[in-house]
């Protein structure tokens, strides 16, 4: 089974037993490849496509704490050793920390090299792989440094789901559900009524498309795919990354429901039906959070305007406001704390 | 006086007074701005500009030393304690090496942000602020890390070469010289004759632009910009950057144009007369210079395919070998080594 979907300069495949190495073989042809995967990954799938492809294997650390500068500079320096050359196709198998870093590397090494993701965590599957985004994280903020580079293919094969901690399942849902909820409400019925998980990832995924294509470089309706973020990566710096980036998103996306109905755009039954959406996950503010904390974290974040941090804002299950084109929109301090304040309450940890 | 010309995203301004800030304040607008450069340039241009656009201003180390990943995450820390947003511009001015830097940053910055440059240097003004390429150097070899990113805005301000020290000029004349052997015999014609140096900047430019326009990614037509540089980086590389780029590059034409005649492409007579034009260079190979060094720096070439360095190469002044379409061809070392026995007789310290 294969179902091939295109997006700017990428073809993406979704299947299963995509990994067996017959497709990919054929799609890096005679060119050199060099596989990245962490220590897991590498273990459950790394080692088998490396024999497969006769290509070196390259490990990093897992985590997102790996996605740092450090781990960026260690990898090109072993490839730079390596000789590996312009010519050479780099693939990234693992979740959103490996596609989004590998990516970067991809996008700055000798100005940019062959790129295949072969995300196999639902997250990377649904949202990290499909986009073209690459992403370093800093001591200032998640996904600070970055680049907008297009892979040449992503292979998506369900069966790297059987291996998936049910952890992370929620970590991908989290991005599924904001799917729905900004652009898809088929996406959130289908969830309300616990379909299959295969017809939800290709929704997912084709929505996804949809939306890069029309605005690839972030300079409108893409940032809709922010929502739930501004709250979320200002969560995850202050956690220092011990909170998942599901999790996060997951908090930031109920707070800036209540953000939409607190600022009347969002009616309350709404908001309540997406707070059931989100029954099934346990979530939890971090243990270093205080207000002040995250305030100063959302300073960092890009939608960051003339010095008022901006919000994507819902106005019904499955439609983010358009703005005028801008599809986010300034939020005063006064206007955010009552939704804090919700989002305190129901998550804090006292 | 000002010549707008356009290149891809990019407005090119040449003229007379352009740093004065009228026409730069209009283009930026309202828009925050961050201006970087050089401590020589700072204390030139830098200070007053800052002044005229009331925007902070940063200092970087000078020379090609300070085109490393070091002085990177300096300055992008120092952007990010700022809190400097995405909606900001990041104006680079100086020479080839603050361009190449700050364009870097501004195209990895929070996935990107506007950059406007203005180069001071000739070098700078006739190619590396032109094409949108950015760099930086690692300790394997010259421009291994970089981007394809273009600039909103060149401004190039020809009042600025009033203060270029007259081995900056030659520095510039070698990229000039260059795009006349491999694209533009009038060039080289105009250099013979003496004729007057804005024309010529003038012509460099619009060559420079017309190639990166064809092939803005550099899949055939603009690697021919690479002539000369195969061996001229890896003579900086060897040089630990103590040779000046214009010096390394002319070096690495006048071999890569022996080479051109030593494999029947290029007639003597030609050669002949291209030895005639680099008459007022004093050139010599860096004192750390020996054949195997420079065989291993070469290895790092980006043009480098299947484990064999590629070189454009010319049949006559003017024109570069197209090779169906990829612009350059492997060299065996046996076929290169007259060349580089050539060089080190003419150029060597023994």
């Amino acid at each position: 089974m294969k179902i091939t979907l295109h997006s700017l300069a990428t073809e993406v495949y979704v299947g299963r037993d995509l990994l067996n190495g017959t497709l990919l073989r054929e799609f890096c042809g005679e060119q050199k490849v060099v596989i990245i995967a962490d220590a897991v990954v590498r273990d459950l799938y790394g080692a088998k496509l490396a024999e497969i492809l006769e290509a070196p294997l390259l490990t990093i650390p897992s985590g997102e704490r790996a996605k740092t500068t450090e781990t960026q500079e260690q990898l090109m320096g072993e490839l730079f050793k390596m000789g590996i050359g312009k010519d050479t196709t780099l693939i990234a198998l693992g979740g959103g920390v490996t596609t989004d870093l590998v990516g970067f590397i991809a996008s700055i090494y000798m100005r940019g090299v062959v790129l295949i993701l072969i995300p196999t965590t639902l997250l990377a599957m649904v949202d990290a792989a499909i986009g073209g985004k690459t992403a370093l994280d800093t001591p200032f903020g998640k996904n600070l440094i970055g680049t907008i580079y297009h892979p040449k293919a992503v292979f998506i094969d369900l069966e790297t789901l059987n291996t998936l901690p049910q952890k992370e399942v929620f970590n991908g849902f989290a991005e599924i559900l904001k799917m729905g909820l900004i652009h898809d409400a088929a996406i959130c019925d289908a969830i309300s009524s616990e379909e299959e998980l295969f017809g939800m990832i290709l929704q997912a995924i084709k929505a996804k498309i949809a939306i890069v294509e029309q605005d690839p470089t972030e300079q409108g309706l893409r940032r809709i795919l922010n929502f739930g973020h501004t709250v979320g990566h200002a969560l995850e710096t202050i956690a220092d990354y011990q909170l998942a980036h599901g999790e996060a998103v997951a908090i930031g996306s109920l707070a800036e429901a209540h953000l939409s109905m607190q600022l009347g755009y969002l009616a309350e039954k709404d908001f309540a039906q997406i707070q059931k959406l989100y029954h099934n996950f346990s979530l939890q503010l971090p243990k270093a959070y205080n207000r002040d904390r995250l305030l100063q974290a959302m300073v960092y974040d890009k939608k960051r305007a003339k010095g008022v941090t901006r919000f994507v804002l819902i106005d019904r299950i499955g439609h983010a406001l358009p703005f005028a084109g801008v599809f986010c929109r300034p939020v005063a301090l006064n206007e955010l704390e009552p939704s804090l304040k919700w989002m305190e309450k129901c998550y804090g940890s006292v």
